[in-house]
């Protein structure tokens, strides 16, 4: 077994099962404090609650309590191995949740039939939660499944696979173009794969100025055009009015390649073919789309990005999933709404341009970061992310009317 | 407002909203720290998993994770205020088993239509949890639900207004016919109330020896017996063949009353009636179905418990349900059969009969406590229930045969 495989092994299983636990946040020692926590004294928040509702903010956990909840059907790169074996990850993202955004998070395993089965089970309960992050989920089903909960519950609903990839990915990839001169409103874009993440890359990406049909989306069977009879109601949105059918024929002259697919999937002469100055966001984790190195020594005028930490510009959905949920709930927002996105993807965009602090730099292991082609997006240890994504998004949330809450006074202001 | 009522308010809303919090229970600083938790090293423990589901048991924290999960139907005293009313006292129940048994535990409240909808909702999400609380869920849908789970998860579940409360009771009414040279074989009891603790605990202490027709329950419309048209099938179970119709009709020469009911019940003449050296359980709280002092006026030879902890020989369900699941979690039982309930009755049994310590004097403010008329139960704040009972219910569940793992070695010996 390697070194690395036995270390997260042992991490998991000592010196006790998993990685996050419950705890008493109230004093529970004595009598008079169980007479307060629980019978007699627990029947008074009750009876506010019941008189109204909005009253389990102030008494219950609920406003600081993110549920993560998966069906199993697409773990990380792992595929589809049910319910109980994404408990880890589903741990894991509630651990991030706390160590970036001090919220609570529990994790929900759903073993279940039809679709319509996990929408009903996660909306049955709904309510003991403040919000919902919905994770790995296969598509299409997760963009039913996401539409059908944001319809039935009150509290916000994300499929962070889906959203927390793409904003993250917008922040990176605005940021490139501008690295590199060139306008997203200009860029011709090309998106490997048509599964959720690159769906909701490529309607982010329109909603901060891409223009649709600039973008060629492709899944197994090549380009995705009108003329095709195989598409999902998710994919035909892209369907492209066009005579290209390859990757070949898209890459020839693309600003932009997005690749939200698998390992080795794009060619160096494909490379060679992408307009002056291209991006590349290579997201496949751990394998990109194309090695690094490979696509360096291809393009010099290249901007790249990977998921992995041990390259520049990593694409990781905590820059963004902590902070999206820690600004949500902290104006009670109904949902989050494109407004809240894009704010966030600002937001993110912003932060890479100023200077990094010190400690930012120990923890990632670099003498110096500067807003450049090595440097597109934060780094994932930056605390600055916290502050500026979640006060970006509770503002919007409250300018676009889905906020249930005032802002707080000086809300994540230094 | 009254002061209590006001302190039990600000426990729950200050610092912060609620009562308990998700921690992080493993390193989770660096960056090399996430790589472990999170992704990549995460795919380890999910491939164990997807390969055999029992190492959820070593790599999460499904193992000592109890859902409290609840309709909020029957809430306290309180009644139906539906499920978000509810949260405090699933959160209060949550922050009990880890007070008590170090079990991490989290509440889930359910919005349903129908009693088969709630259950396909838990047996949904029960692979999530190590076991299953269900709490506050009116009669008759509890035993239902409760058979239906049982039946439909892979981990135990218990209602613990049933069984919980069952056991408490029958463990303090056999101490206390031992106390008054009495033989629960021999008992004359009368049950008044006819619900989900009541059915419950006459099941119970017919395991432990009650015959069935020396039970009278009663409900509303008086004594429930053979004759009777508007009965549901538990209140049929107990069902007697018999001419008596009033409370009067059944307490004449009754040795054992049990009030799982409501306030101020019994009346001082129908206690004149019973049997030498009767037992009273007047366990409606806060106020029970006979006033203390009016019932022992009225016998000096009584031997009373209530559910307040003003008074001797408090009926709480503290003294067993988080015990009850640290022995069962402890050998990963398949379910919490009636063997491992009779354990926990003669543990909580036992303790009473040993020497108090003095920290036990000291939190329940007595300055000597013997088995006796005065303490016949153990007081909730006994740091020995724990050892004692989860040690006799792990040894149940393995001598049963519901256990899928050894007893660990030495376990909750001092």
């Amino acid at each position: 077994m390697s070194d690395f495989r036995q270390k997260a092994l042992d991490y998991h299983a000592f010196p006790t099962p998993g990685k996050i636990s419950v705890e008493i946040s109230k004093p529970a020692e004595t009598a008079q404090d169980l007479a307060l926590a629980y019978s007699p004294g627990v029947a008074e928040p009750v009876r506010e609650i019941a008189a109204d509702p909005d009253n389990a903010y102030k008494y219950t956990g609920k406003g600081n309590l993110v549920a993560v909840i998966t069906n199993g059907t697409a773990i990380l790169g792992l595929g589809n191995l049910g319910p109980l074996a994404s408990k880890p990850v589903m741990e894991g993202k509630a651990l991030l949740f706390k160590r970036f955004a001090n919220i609570d998070s529990v994790d929900i395993e759903v073993t279940h039939r039809t679709t319509e089965e996990f929408i009903q089970v996660v909306a049955a309960i709904a309510d003991t939660f403040g919000g919902i992050n919905l994770e790995d989920i296969k598509a299409p089903e997760c963009f039913e499944i996401e539409k059908a909960l944001i319809e039935r519950c009150n509290v916000p609903v994300f499929h962070d696979d889906q959203h927390g990839t793409a904003i993250v990915t917008a922040a990176g990839l605005i940021n490139s173009l501008e690295v590199q001169g060139k306008k997203i409103e200009e860029a011709q874009i090309v998106c490997m794969g048509a599964g959720a993440a690159a769906v909701a890359c490529m309607q982010l990406l329109i909603k901060c100025g891409a223009l649709r049909e600039n973008i060629y989306m492709l899944d197994r069977n090549g380009v995705i055009h009108s003329r095709r009879d195989d598409l999902n109601e998710y994919k035909a949105l892209f369907a492209n009015n066009t005579d290209k059918r390859t990757l070949e024929d898209v890459m020839d002259g693309a600003d932009v390649f997005v690749g939200v697919s698998g390992p080795d999937v794009l060619p160096a002469a494909a490379v060679t073919m992408m307009a002056d100055k291209p991006v590349i966001f290579a997201c496949s984790n751990p394998d990109p789309e194309i090695k690094p190195e490979l696509a360096h020594a291809t393009r010099q005028d290249l901007v790249m990005g990977t998921g992995r930490s041990d390259y520049p510009n990593q694409v990781n959905n905590v820059l963004c999933f902590p902070f999206i949920f820690r600004g949500a709930l902290d104006v009670r927002a109904s949902q989050i709404n494109d407004e809240m996105k894009v704010a966030a993807v600002d937001a993110i965009r912003a932060l890479a341009k100023e200077p990094v602090p010190q400690e930012v730099l120990d923890a990632s292991g670099y003498e110096s970061l500067t807003f450049g082609k090595d440097y597109v997006i934060p780094k994932p240890m930056d605390p600055r992310l916290l502050p500026r994504v979640a006060r970006a998004v509770a503002l919007a949330a409250v300018a676009s009317g889905v906020a249930r809450t005032e802002l707080p006074e000086n809300y994540m202001l230094d």
